[in-house]
């Protein structure tokens, strides 16, 4: 099992792709080639275009001698420095990245100010209206729970249930500088699962929040509307990162 | 008066080059267009290659019809998303950005971990070696105040005299999260004007007490050997970001 941090920038997301450079594409090659027999990966999360991760999970199947905890170190020298593996370990060959029982870390940015800042355009979202930290806050405690996610589900997701549950949900502001007016806002929600760009729709959905346009008690009535047109816009990727993922079994934890 | 905000990763530095992208070489280019005459800007702080800034100064003449405040959101039409002007404003014709009496703040960061963060690497100077912050803290006091800095100047700057005035520096640490055991250490020097390279071998120097191979004290040596071979290190460029100016006229201030 490998963590796996990258900065999704250049790459096509996750999955594999015909056409395109994917995190997944780039680690069954180098680890390919480092067990010099053919390797796949399974990822925890597929993740999309752009968005970038500090601790998404892989694992995957070998022969190989290679102590476990050395393949990190062995597999870093071949993989580009936007991709870097944190951590690597045994893990009991039924293990499934996805079919186990875990919490995911997300945290989406926000970066508030009256011009955009070249240094974190690739990692915050960017906007110059100005968004009620504290309106966002009071919408977010409303997700937190079992729902019926439908509103917050973009379509073409083949789920069975688009039922979740979300363990916790924080929203809170980050200033630059001592004497600055311009701040990062910081969404972080953790979960037992997330629907095809859940994340980024909620984020979506608390902007409007923030600026006043949905109400924080109307996240309820969007919730029971089971329908996509109810919730806020899709926020971009560049703003959403995979923190970590902790699984059932307290040993697997791919978290910084 | 420009107040000018970029990531250095893409360009060979501030200043113009024959051969090599710069940051003023794209100021000028799009700000000729957008004024219609041949335009040359004047920096304060012509940083090298690969350091960012969030406030660096350049000035410019033109007989424009368009208001000061205004060039701001043109010129960012123009400009390719790594740079970013934060502030347009008009200054008196005499007034001279290297020559007018200043603060300048620049911060350094170090990265901190068992593992490069692929999302810190354009930011931040990654190392694994343990660093001790109270160590580093205590030897920047010696650096305080006004000095002969030549053991802190890269050999090639032509100036007149190597004695500059530290006015602060402060060393503290970030954590990345709650639990997590990564950190990012940030040297923050504010001055009247710094030698070529100066907090770049400062960082090093600072990152070599932070490990336990200079001590604190030893930095008044340093200073007084006037010697570059006395002091630590230059640390990488990509660390260094030049936080904002302010000039003795309290109006005019690229702050964030």
């Amino acid at each position: 099992m490998l963590t796996v941090a990258y900065d999704g920038t250049n790459y096509c997301g996750w999955q594999l792709q015909p056409n395109g450079e994917t995190i997944e594409g780039v680690l069954n090659r180098c680890l390919s080639e480092l067990m010099k027999e053919p390797v796949e990966v399974i990822g925890a999360s597929r993740t999309d275009s752009g968005v970038h991760a500090m601790g998404n999970v892989a694992v995957f199947d070998t022969d190989s001698p290679i102590p476990a905890d050395k393949i990190s170190y062995a597999l870093n020298r071949s993989l580009p420095e936007d991709i870097r593996i944190r951590k690597s370990q045994e893990v009991a060959p039924a293990f499934h990245p996805r079919h186990c029982d875990s919490h995911k870390t997300y945290e989406y940015r926000i970066y508030c100010a009256a011009f955009p800042m070249p240094t974190k355009r690739l990692y915050s979202h960017f906007t110059y209206v100005p968004l009620d930290v504290n309106l966002m806050s009071q919408a977010a405690r409303y997700l937190i729970g079992t729902h019926d996610f439908q509103s917050f589900c973009s379509a073409g997701a083949q789920v069975e249930t688009t039922v979740r549950r979300i363990d916790s949900i924080k929203v809170w502001a980050e200033h630059g500088r001592d004497d600055g007016e311009d701040r990062e806002i910081v969404i972080r929600v953790t979960g037992g699962g997330f629907l095809y760009n859940m994340v980024r729709i909620i984020a979506g959905t608390l902007m409007e929040v923030g600026r006043g346009h949905i109400q924080p008690q109307e996240l309820e009535r969007i919730l029971e509307a089971r329908n996509r047109q109810a919730a806020g816009p899709t926020a971009p990727a560049c703003g959403l990162t995979l923190m970590g993922i902790a699984y059932a079994d307290g040993d697997l934890k791919a978290d910084i």
